[in-house]
């Protein structure tokens, strides 16, 4: 896909609170779901006798992708992909919604706390990708395989190759993977350090007092702990090297994003 | 409160996949709303002409805490206190909800990556939290005030008092807390290493080429970063044992819940 897509900005998907940090472009929205350790899936269940419609969220594995199958007639173009349970009730209702089910992914990575002189302007630095779009429960077999690949790499890089595959028959009829057409999306992000009030960066004496700055955040990946089934003597370098990778791109990014002016 | 208490296992709560990881009991189930870093809120906007209905999920700060008034005639029971915008789509719409909106909140903090010998078997550890309640705007001046410090030293600890409080006229006008009664909640956790099958343990070949374990995962803070407007030469204590403190105790959580039998 050309990279200078953009969602419009409709009624559903407009940034309506700080508009500038909304952020509408394919690349960086599916950049934010795909970098997201977890996205938090939002759906309607059917409502129960007499009662208000609660939404329900559920932290789910996904991942956005471009499905590209060898039939010259199909179209390419990202889909949302949530991997799940078959028994899971949000999988049956995709099985049983024939246009698809009206659901919201949300996926957020906080980049820092900004603490400015009073609570009021206090902030997070983080980026936040929200994208609505109707699932339907994936049925090919190749595109299933493919998503399931997608979706374990995305999580684990290289895993997929790296472990026992193909899947077993009995494995396949257990792992539901919903397919979300997008129908909008947008991303918002905050970077940088705290902004005060004219009023209280005139009180000298306070500001003496009153510590401001910003403390970066990270998600940090630990040592690798050996299972004791485990028959592989070294880790993997697929994964010391995805750890170290990780950490050291997501501390120092955390703090380019604090110093961002 | 008393800690035994629990809620009530509902068509709407109950956990429906892997039963006994459900957890329904009060503290565990605020416990993990108030250490995770950001909670996630979804809610069924004004339904768009003609369209589907999809829900919206939005990340915010909150926590859950007890407001104990001076009044002797009020309840003093756990709520969320969600902090946001006057301005915003979603408090404006719990100042016009007579009985309250019908919300979702969910926290989850991602405790590592399970690596099994097939990608079926793969997990997390983790603990989530959903709670389902009424959410209307918090208009009692004593109580929305007592909220701001709630929220504030529930994501950064002491911090209220540290910074240029009381709020001015205007930050209290432009600030809104949604408060949300709880209607039924519960949590789902996960700790340990990879579950594998039977049959695949048996294959001692494929077993020596695929590493089995458990990456921990963690939200690691960083060295603070003065802000250039910042006159106070030292990093206070209160912020610098916060840092060090929250570090060490996420990072050995996330190593114990790996080695958890």
């Amino acid at each position: 896909m050309a990279t200078e897509e953009t969602y419009a900005q409709t009624a559903q998907n407009k940034v309506r609170r700080y508009g500038p940090r909304g952020v509408y472009d394919h690349d960086r929205v599916h950049n934010i779901v795909n970098a997201a350790s977890l996205v938090h899936v939002a759906f309607n269940p059917p409502p129960l006798d007499g009662e208000d419609q609660f939404p329900v969220i559920l932290p789910m594995l996904g991942a956005i992708g471009t499905f590209v199958s060898a039939s010259p007639s199909s179209e390419a173009e990202p889909h949302v992909y949530l991997h799940g349970s078959s028994a899971a009730r949000l999988m049956r209702m995709g099985a049983d919604a024939p246009t698809g089910l009206a659901i919201c992914i949300e996926a957020t990575l906080l980049d820092g706390y900004v603490l400015a002189l009073t609570p009021f302007s206090h902030s997070c630095n983080y980026r936040s990708a929200v994208v609505f779009g109707n699932a339907r429960l994936l049925t090919d077999a190749e595109e299933r395989l493919w998503a399931m690949e997608l979706i374990t790499n995305n999580t684990i890089p290289d895993r997929w190759a790296n472990s026992r595959v193909p899947p077993t028959k009995s494995e396949l009829t257990a792992t539901a993977i919903l397919k979300v057409r997008i129908v909008s999306a947008s991303a918002k992000q905050r970077a940088g350090g705290p902004h005060d009030d004219r009023k209280d960066l005139k009180d000298g004496e306070m500001r003496k007092k009153v510590w401001t700055g910003v403390v970066p955040v990270h998600e940090a990946l630990g040592e690798p702990i050996a299972s004791p089934d485990n028959l592989v003597e070294k880790v993997p370098s697929y994964v010391t090297g995805w750890v170290e990778q990780a950490n050291e791109m997501t501390k120092s990014h955390a703090v380019e994003r604090a110093n961002d002016p």
